[in-house]
């Protein structure tokens, strides 16, 4: 398939952000994570923690039905729209930015509705990481600051506010086995093996 | 995770079958499909053509109802079970063949719920093969003998058939992404390429 551009969708705790990393590494191209939202927050003038959370995490029931109505495609007429909230702006930067190191050559890009951005593409291999709850429990634990006691409830929330997120931006169910290349549980392949697997994937 | 049993799920057209087959080619090992039938129709003494259908594309709302009230776990004493209906029946025998199948070593399995039959078991790989529409109708109109202004009907008829079976028979939804460990878009690596991506499943 000779795939160069990765998006990876992750459920929290799956270890899906350190997999792209490491597949970024080994395969020596770019990895867009904080760099993208560092560059989104520039663009923007918005403070970079406030992006970084309603990048992927806010949800609005109006931005499909805001570009149904009011003939805004493409983007570049949008930023000084003053009927868009700071959410839907922040989603047309971060697309914008998106788009943008696509354009620049293979690179690994976590989050943040790439897949769908980046839709008209045909460089793209779309991953999606999964894992049972026992083992994103063990990583969420390992990793985040979540108390034992709170840590499923907090795996329930980021997860739903990822897909609510997602469902809203694009119209499409985060997650469907449709819009994925390949899809691999993480906790059955462990990261080294979901790294290999996503390296194999862009070799065919 | 080396895994030895690999079942396979996939839509209809995606090529999960012909893959399902090449893989046990290529890894020597049995592949069950045809040869399923004919041992669930031997065991049960119904027709070959019968249990080919049913044992994939019927549903029946009763079946999780009637082991729930019924207490006829494990499956040994449901045979003369008269109130079963023959779809029933069918998936008993089948479960039973299957979990034989894979008590004699490493094969790959095609559909018929082998998934969940074996969900026990710690030594299972499981795929779903999917692939846009557009490569499904190529593969139908190529290799089946259906009219090309019936084929998309088509394909939703046998991949709503087999969902229905799979859903009232589990109590899980066939083609979510959490029950597969590897999710492959056919359409995008092709059927050499998804062969290749689950053999390297195998051995990691």
């Amino acid at each position: 398939m000779h795939k160069s551009i990765i998006t990876i969708s992750r459920e929290y705790g799956s270890g899906g952000r350190h997999i792209g990393k490491c597949v970024a590494d080994k395969l020596g191209i770019p990895f867009y994570d904080k760099k993208l939202i560092t560059q989104v927050a520039k663009e923007s003038g918005l403070d970079i923690k406030f992006v970084e959370e309603t990048g992927e995490y806010s949800a609005t029931d109006s931005f499909l039905y805001n570009l149904a109505i009011s003939n805004i495609y493409p983007f570049d007429n949008i930023y000084s729209k003053d009927s868009m909230t700071l959410e839907n702006k922040i989603y047309i930067f971060q697309a914008k930015v998106i788009k943008e190191a696509a354009e620049k050559g293979p690179c690994v890009i976590v989050g943040r509705c790439a897949d769908y951005i980046l839709r008209d593409r045909k460089d793209c291999l779309n991953v999606f990481i999964h894992a049972d709850i026992e083992k994103k429990r063990e990583r969420v634990i390992e990793y985040q600051e979540v108390n034992v006691k709170d840590v499923d409830r907090e795996i329930r929330r980021v997860d739903k506010a990822r897909a609510n997120h997602y469902n809203q931006y694009t119209g499409e169910k985060w997650g469907n086995i449709k819009n994925y290349h390949l899809s691999i549980d993480s906790g059955a392949f462990g990261i080294d093996g979901s790294v290999e697997m996503i390296c194999k994937a862009c070799e065919l």
